[in-house]
């Protein structure tokens, strides 16, 4: 087991020290965790001879691991196939918060920053359980019932693997406020929840008859927040983050 | 004007050509302007030290320029005053899309990636604009309705200018689809829409008696998608993405 792994928080320094607002700031896994296993999508920050790029794309976590995927052709796996320092981000906005003035005006969101090193996951074995997890993650227990992966597929995909060395948090949940001299602005006020959310399933026309939703596919309920369907599938998988 | 303001499409190169899957490749303005337009937030990589970061933020488009701003104690800022050469990506996800095998699975998703060096905003009157920018791009309108910025406000805000040298878009917007032989793979298939959207206005407690919604804030209504509202706010501001 890894040291970082008995941990509960992350060191910090100044790679991850939360700079702006450090009030916002929380280092701890439990939160980090919880705002990485609540997201569909991450954005990767990676160089390429001295270019950033900023990558969206889907992951998971397992323990102090995170995994994504991508195809072997793509352009970060043929500039680095080695070792890809990497800085991997994930943010859900939860309200827009309006104010009396510009300077209050604020957004409610989570936010968490994960730093690390991304490597090629090489081993045969390895690569098919990943293709499995990340079905898994998405829809409990739906890689049993699929048509099993090819030779062929799993050689025209690269799974990343990544030890979290470091990573921060960054959440802000707070009403709206204004200065004291402001409450006198006549400016209409309020705030905008924001949700992502999961619509109803449309169901392939060529279904076939007789198989109905299965039980690991009971989160995705029409109207849920996204947020709850992903952490909810993924403890479902891997327990609690901690 | 700039000679790619008179462009319709970006000229393609090794960093910003659409390796993985090119046939959903775009990269004329109009598509790649409607999925800035239609976002609320980006992810900006950039390098300090060779290490790279990935920082959510609010941004706008104006003409061929993108905008954000940040404290004036943010670490890319403290980091890098003078020009910052980055990559700033927005991505919607559209719906998650089941298949009868793991290769097929896929998300539907709209994403743009934007190439450029961000330069700080000096000027006072320049800054000044910018916020009162940022803030009608979101509320149309509702700058002149606040209490105006302070110069100390102004101080602490640090304003990004950046002109869009490349970029490009990658769409997927397809529906569920299984190799041939697949269909018989007893596996329930579906796809799930998903979407961000706006909730229901929760108003300041302290707001001043007689002061209602303005015209401005129209297009804030409880259930619409937020990629709309983003993009009608956008074009009643700046008018058709040209």
């Amino acid at each position: 087991m890894s040291k970082s792994a008995v941990q509960s928080s992350f060191a910090v320094t100044a790679r991850n020290r939360v700079v702006r607002r450090p009030a916002r700031g929380r280092y701890d896994k439990a939160t980090v965790y919880e705002i990485l296993d609540s997201a569909l999508l991450c954005h990767v920050a990676y160089v390429i001879d001295g270019q950033p790029y900023c990558t969206p794309t889907t992951f998971w976590r397992e323990g102090d691991h995170l995994y994504w995927h991508g195809s072997s052709a793509s352009r970060m796996l043929r500039a680095q196939a080695a070792a890809i320092p990497v800085c991997l981000t994930v943010t859900h906005v939860d309200a827009l918060v309006l104010a009396r003035c510009g300077f209050n005006h604020s957004i409610n969101y989570r936010s968490a920053m994960v730093f690390g090193t991304a490597r090629v996951i090489e081993d045969q074995a390895e690569k098919f359980a990943a293709a499995d997890h990340f079905i898994d993650r998405l829809f409990p227990g739906r890689s049993k019932l699929l048509r099993s992966a090819t030779a062929k597929e799993i050689k025209a995909t690269a799974f990343l693997r990544m030890e979290i060395e470091q990573a921060s948090a960054k959440i802000r949940n707070e009403t709206m406020h204004d200065d004291e001299e402001d409450y006198s602005v006549p400016a209409w006020t309020a705030l905008f929840p924001i949700r992502a959310i999961v619509g109803a399933a449309v169901e392939c026309p060529r279904q076939m008859e007789g198989v109905t939703r299965p039980e690991g596919m009971t989160s995705y309920v029409a109207g849920r927040s996204l947020d709850e369907v992903m952490r909810e599938c993924h403890r479902k998988v891997f327990g609690d983050p901690r």
